[in-house]
């Protein structure tokens, strides 16, 4: 349970984002709060929660900071306002986490150059809360691009604490599909399973289902799941592997319970 | 469209091997083509098409051609006539592309020694035109040898411009079954949908299909598909991929039209 | 066939070890065996047959004896007296191969500690002689390390000279799970599809299975196969490969019949 002691703003709407850190920040609208530490991260997806239980705030990104005239960037996270705050001194709360954190990321040059509507992204992130108990999920969309899609899905993993990351694109053949090669390159524990068994639920539908590369596994706590681009195809693949997912990172993330029985 | 000058042989006969170049070299029977640039080079199985449309020459090898007097080897190529053609001046051609240009080898010590029938590599052929549209095909024996094949591959894919290079033998674990080490090794994509559903296909029918460790993937513009040596584990593999290939080699050359769909 | 002349030990009992190399060693119960020569090793399983053709030991072990006041350590083997043998000065007795023999290797934290009873290797070991012609099974444990697995597997596959090393355990995602990377490290050639085929067995029943990340290939003249640490997926998984293995295991080791039919 941290006490915040509110900085530069006291009235908070619903949906404000708010910037909190263990130093004072000059910035609307931003909160410090006494015993962070010195390196304040909360997974993103991870709930505020008030002294009588109620979700105050959603913690949205990790980031530091560049602050004018403070020498470090300064560490801390933006969160997003759950609900209406009324002004106070201070406010208690303690971190929660609720169901999984999602981050989709949509190749396409096309998409990322705003030429065309990403279908696909917002197709995966409406499967998967059907299917699990999705605590926050968040898109992003890129071109074809190696070195940004490795950027991106390390900095997902890694400095923001997503539960899953699911692409869709760039899984083909083609001279701009490169999602394998940035993919496989950060790879901690690749998941043949997961492929086969998206492969084989795609080859059921169609034999050009062989040109897909989409591969699968896990970097830190995270797993990642490539999808190719097509909307059918994600449908397809996702179905076949969604069901193993909350196993999946249970384990991944340290669930020891036995599995020699 | 280039005006061939004809160079030292006026009447080509059909079946006929021609040299073409773009200077002239003392060798029967060569041409010295206006317009052909200083690196001529045609993808195998390119159409040199007349003025009226007729097919008067296939193009079955370009290389560098050791010259005596020469101080560079003469870049050019080998085409095959398609017709008879008598003596005339010059003659006008434009280079066209018919269906896709497979290349097919087959691993076996004793093969190339010849001290076996190859059967596998002629049904492999057979296989490939009764399901797609062939414009070119050519054979190759290799002994199972990984500097070989490596050469040979990256002969066909890159040299040649082949679309399509199929193999068959040397996928096992005997100790002279090194296809999938010389091949994954020059592989820019691999391609494990293709490698699954041979592998599905094979599993089908018998519990050895195990064994085999056959791989496929692109190199340059080239489709690149390894097949078990026997004929049957060839033509259950075949069967499995063959209504892809067309759609792969396609999207591998660049064929931009939207898979988003 | 040797002959073997009978040093410290005259008495030998059914199940007792006895150590055979080309020197005579201080050791109970140990034979010097003539025409062993300087590195006498047999593979493990191998039978040590008497002149009328019974079974007298079975080589358990290589290993290079550290003996005080020796130089070097004296190369030989281990092996069982499958019968009781009284009092003679020599005994002859040729080696000779009888069935697939086969290491299996738990990988477990907990079993290697002694804090719980392993019960899939002794089903793995119980299912293998259901189904192959098994010579000789031995059984080992270890804690979930990558180092020991490697050494150990290393030490099976090439300096014992097993035809098939079975492995549980460690193929999941859990942060001890890390028999993948411990046995990808040191295999010669990786057999996809033993691992296509033992997922594709388990997706039939669990979605969950999509979490294995079991790898197959060979090392030396060893056919090595992990399995997951449940029963349940041990069990589901060897039905798949097994009636495979024998084959295998005969072209691994140069088999050279024609697979070209």
């Amino acid at each position: 349970m941290h006490t915040c002691n509110f900085g530069l703003c006291r009235n908070i709407s619903k949906g404000q984002m708010v910037f909190f850190s263990s130093v004072e920040v000059p910035l609307a609208c931003s909160h410090r709060v006494n015993g962070l530490g010195p390196r304040p991260w909360l997974p993103a997806g991870t709930l505020l929660v008030g002294k009588t239980g109620e979700e105050l705030f959603r913690v949205v990104q990790n980031t530091a900071l560049p602050v004018p005239g403070v020498l470090h960037a300064v560490k801390g996270f933006w969160a997003e306002a759950l609900v209406d705050m009324e002004e106070a001194d201070s406010l208690a709360f303690s971190a929660a986490s609720k169901g999984l954190s999602i981050a989709w990321v949509t190749l396409s040059d096309k998409g990322a150059a705003g030429e065309r509507v990403d279908e696909s992204g917002p197709l995966i992130e409406r499967l998967v809360r059907e299917s699990l108990n999705v605590g926050h999920a968040q898109g992003f969309i890129l071109p074809d691009s190696i070195a940004e899609l490795k950027q991106t899905v390390m900095e997902l993993a890694l400095g923001q604490g997503y539960d899953v990351i699911l692409t869709t694109g760039g899984t083909g053949v083609g001279p701009r599909d490169t999602t394998p090669e940035a993919i496989t390159g950060i790879l901690e524990k690749r998941l043949y399973g997961f492929e086969q068994a998206m492969m084989a639920a795609s080859l059921a539908k169609t034999h050009n289902a062989v040109i897909s590369r989409a591969v699968s596994g896990t970097l830190g706590g995270c797993l990642i799941i490539t999808l190719p681009g097509s909307r059918k195809a994600v449908a397809e693949n996702l179905e076949a592997v969604l069901p193993a997912v909350a196993h999946t990172v249970a384990k991944l993330q340290g669930d020891s319970a036995d599995c020699g029985s």
